[in-house]
């Protein structure tokens, strides 16, 4: 249960709409977790305390879990549950199929009841269209977050395709709004060019947007802002790597607080700069 | 590790093209089983032995064990180990992300050491472009599906986009073709018109095609024959309720037996009609 109004409340409150990217590799943290019984989930849970005050959501990426089989997935489900209330909790899983296996896709993130863990949102991908992604729609105070234009070199395979109605990640805004209202869906918008939020943002002025690809990825934070934000923020700007990874050490945790804060506080300045903050 | 030829040579030799698919519904199997300590297992364990001579390829998908937490993940991980090895494993999974979370998704389907389990084969969704198809493909021996023309009624939200290039699943099936060959490509073409595979195979005449859709979902198997068959057969027809729920009684296996029966029979047919078996 995380309600807009909500998550505006945590931008206003923490002066940040940074989401945190827990794509927790055993092969990258720091050597000497590999003494604790579970290396993942103390960096995850050293991560969560050093940074939740920093940032208004975390997204775990399940990919990093599932490759590491039963034991992997487990850790998804106790870092789900041990993330704390008030920061939203997206699980980054790209999923989506027709009827009742999307029934089962949205159970395995938003039943805390057979899944063990219920997370506030999940990407989708869109490519079978609204079958796919109305069962997610169908779980209360829950948010799909639907990819749109992605920040990777080959997005221009299909998502710039275009003929008189527009480009394809064009039309997924559109349509999509058809199935969910801006309450409930969210676009991931890849911030690799400032620019493309423009066009963004004549299709969906309202609706919150999650960006990747600011740091290692190479988005300016600064010109997601100039042509992303709207009056309520609507946005929600992840970084991974450069926080979780600040350090090798024994001190990661507390560098990645240190990464962290530089970007909540580029950040504040720039709400302070939209006029969201006074 | 599973061939072409191999493939060809299963269907050769079982007179079949059919994939079972294992959509394991804790809620749909027969209640006699919840007696057993894992029923899920017991089920999938009974279905498999007694159908593996009658199909070349078992297709779980992974959201009916996900929504289950890190048992149902271990669930998979069993079904996948238990599937014997002339069979073909299908996950289908829909998963599609780029660079290291592609890696990521590559291994936890196809690296047995990390994720417990390695499948032959992994659907893939097209939306984000090669980089989150060839992550896949880098594995030797081992195969992509990716989504083309899916079977449910809102494919044509985006699938069937046109432009002068042509529609965005023959756009999915020519460019995909420059990230791998047909040793290591499949598609997605869903059966609820047969003329549709005209189309397909204009762009794939090649290629193997895993065509879900038959039975429940409306297709005929005799169309899909007629349009979408090639002189390797070139064809996975899957089929999963019709067959795994056919009865809710004791004799379930036994049952799914005799229709996967009756499916095998009608491809035999086919394959004789079209020469590929003499």
């Amino acid at each position: 249960m995380f309600s807009r109004q909500q998550l505006i409340s945590q931008i206003r409150q923490k002066k940040s709409f940074l989401c945190i990217g827990l794509d927790t590799d055993p092969e990258k943290i720091p050597l000497f977790l590999n003494d604790f019984p579970n290396p993942v989930m103390e960096f995850n849970r050293r991560i969560i305390d050093a940074t939740h005050d920093l940032c208004i959501a975390y997204k775990p990426n399940t990919a990093f879990y599932e490759s590491y089989g039963a034991k992997g997935w487990q850790n998804l489900i106790d870092t789900c549950n041990y993330i704390p209330n008030d920061v939203f909790k997206i699980a980054d899983a790209k999923r989506g199929d027709l009827g009742n296996t999307g029934q089962m896709y949205a159970k395995a993130f938003f039943d805390q009841q057979t899944a063990g863990m219920s997370f506030d949102a999940v990407t989708v991908a869109p490519y079978m269209g609204a079958d796919s992604v109305i069962p997610f729609l169908q779980y209360k105070n829950k948010w799909v977050i639907l990819l749109a234009l992605t920040s990777n070199d080959s997005h221009e395979d299909f998502q710039l395709m275009e003929n008189t109605a527009g480009a394809l990640y064009e039309q997924v805004l559109q349509k999509s709004q058809n199935w969910g209202t801006d309450e409930q869906l969210m676009f991931v918008v890849g911030a690799t060019r400032g620019e493309a939020f423009l066009t963004i943002r004549k299709h969906a002025p309202k609706h919150f947007l999650l960006v990747p690809g600011v740091g290692v990825q190479g988005g300016s934070l600064a010109d997601v802002c100039k042509y992303g934000m709207n009056t309520d923020c609507g946005l929600i700007v992840n970084s991974s790597r450069a926080i979780i990874y600040a350090s090798n050490g024994k001190d990661f945790a507390e560098a990645a607080r240190v990464e962290a804060l530089k970007i909540q506080q580029e950040m504040e300045t720039e709400l302070f700069k939209t006029g969201f903050l006074k």
